[in-house]
């Protein structure tokens, strides 16, 4: 009898080579060569300013339509982004809409602030919209989360501009968490925009900076903004300048560093959900991302058995708002997801037949 | 008439140099050699620890009588340490009791949490150990700040002692901020401990990292650092570990580093507070720290008449709780602080006259 696994956190630090690991959602490729050039002449140390670093901002507002410096804040990754925003909104009793399956931390963070989470379910990873515009209806905010971290799926334009038009309608704050919007495999980016959007981004996943730390906010909407610039003043201050030099830098790659690593992030995709499907398993085709959430009866009992029987790291889908569902994370290489596949074939055809 | 200002930020990016800063609170120094070399060979980039990195934080232990490297919780500075400290014991209706005069971001820190901030004030810059008792009786937890910003006071060995059998025995968190540990001219510092202390410190003044954001916290509480690193992980993750591995190795530095800081911030303490005392100012004799806190008659008009009129940057004290007072932050060279002086004497001897 294997024990149950807690949480992702349970993982952390486990990483002997006899372990496959499909758990953790980072990208094992390095970030652009130019982020470590610039370490060599780095010599900074003083307070930067809260918002961040001007020359920063000013690079990101390039790639936004009708952006300016002042409508970006850097911060200590996406999720302290997420926590800002949130408790900037915050109102006693308010509630805030939540996707589900979810990135687990949402709920946390929803909660933390002060809020209440509520959720819309996805229907096969995709927003059924009555079912959005009833559990959106009179909360403070939605959070939208396209590509999605743990479905893989990205919403259809169609659907996001109701969205849009939905919470513009009827004040609701739309946090877009666009952090997987480099990495998707079936069209461009769309964008959410609107007076209320604050849209979530990070340099961990399209420029493989997870551990530096570099996300920021962008919004239109000043006055929160400035509420939340104030906010951080008393619980961070600046971000690293440091990290900030470095996510600068990144920008300057050429594009071809962020298409090649979508080749190589399509080529896996392919290999997993072909691997899976000829396994007989059931699951959305990852159009953006880099996860999977195929079906399985006792999602936890799976993990455990996949972990200590199998040297296989995966993530319960119970943890993401999806009991019935296990994560797979694909972000390793071709010939260690191949042997993941070999392993899970095993466990398919043995342990789990007596589930 | 010169406009009034507004706060600290009002000055962030005012640099040029006719001006005189005696505003922002930060060393001029740079940070040891020892932080920088590393950068050279830096080439990590995923997600570390969210409770920080272990060898940072053994080394840490090492300064702490008893500690483990698990009773460590590495911050995006010290703000980062009391934003989620507050936020864990944060329960619906409590209060917080802070000193006043009062490092600025407190009161925030503590309604951003959901309570109450209420205050003890210091009687010359120093504890009243009655006063405190009254104050913090009933309260969830006090606030401790010596060396004091904005005071430039450090408290009494025997007044902290008081202070922390109070605590235990009442059950009261203690949040000791020991940012200024390094920088006391009066005694060693005095480590505050007991069962519920959480002790808040950084590489941003003894190391100079200000801009790099490495604080921390270490407690014996093992189950509010649990629920910390827990909350950490959905708000921010791991602090960047780039300037986790500058901090570890600022450690390495020689304990001359510090030293030879000390005797430079010494001997500008003893130019100001002499300088201060000779224009006929009243204030205390610095201890630690690097501020000095002296009287006024309408701080605000002050600081808005040397700022516009004689191109010295102040803060205002009301910012601080002391209305009465205005701040200087004496770190910067002798040679402005002479300049800084010859200013203030001026404007004393003629427009402060008619006020």
């Amino acid at each position: 009898m294997n024990l149950p696994i807690p949480g992702p956190s349970f993982f952390i630090g486990k990483g002997d080579d006899s372990l496959i690991s499909f758990g953790s959602g980072q990208p094992d490729l390095p970030p652009p060569e130019e982020a470590f050039q610039i370490l060599k002449t780095f010599r900074n140390f003083k307070y930067g300013l809260v918002q961040g670093e001007f020359a920063l901002r000013t690079e990101l507002a390039k790639q936004y339509p009708d952006a300016e410096p002042d409508d970006f804040v850097i911060t200590n990754g996406a999720s302290e982004a997420i926590d800002l925003t949130l408790r900037a909104i915050s109102v006693p009793g308010a509630k805030v809409a939540l996707p589900r399956p979810y990135y687990y931390s949402y709920p946390h963070n929803v909660t933390l602030a002060g809020m209440e989470p509520v959720y819309y379910d996805l229907a096969d990873g995709k927003i059924d919209l009555d079912v959005f515009k009833k559990t959106a209806k009179g909360c403070k905010a939605v959070m939208i989360n396209s590509p999605s971290n743990p479905t893989g799926t990205v919403q259809d334009v169609t659907t996001l501009k109701e969205v849009e038009q939905f919470c513009a309608r009827e004040g609701i704050y739309i946090l877009s968490d666009e952090v997987y919007k480099d990495l998707i495999y079936v069209r461009e980016n769309y964008l959410l925009h609107g007076p209320h959007v604050v849209t979530v981004n990070s340099f961990s996943k399209t420029y493989a900076m997870c551990g530096l730390r570099v996300g920021y906010l962008y919004s239109k909407d000043t006055a929160l903004v400035e509420k939340i610039v104030e906010m951080k003043t008393h619980t961070a201050m600046n971000t690293s300048i440091l990290a900030q030099d470095m996510a600068l830098a990144a920008l300057s790659a050429p594009p071809s560093y962020v298409t090649d690593y979508v080749t190589i992030w399509k080529q896996r995709r392919d290999m997993m959900y072909a691997g899976m499907r000829a396994l007989g398993l059931e699951l959305w085709e990852p159009e953006g991302a880099f996860y999977v959430l195929p079906k399985f009866k006792q999602s936890g009992r799976v993990v455990s058995d996949l972990y200590y029987t199998y040297r296989i790291i995966t993530y319960d889908g119970a943890w993401f708002g999806a009991p019935d569902r296990v994560r797979f994370s694909y972000a390793l290489d071709v010939s260690k997801i191949e042997e993941g596949l070999r392993r899970l074939k095993q466990f398919l055809e043995t342990e789990y037949t007596s589930y």
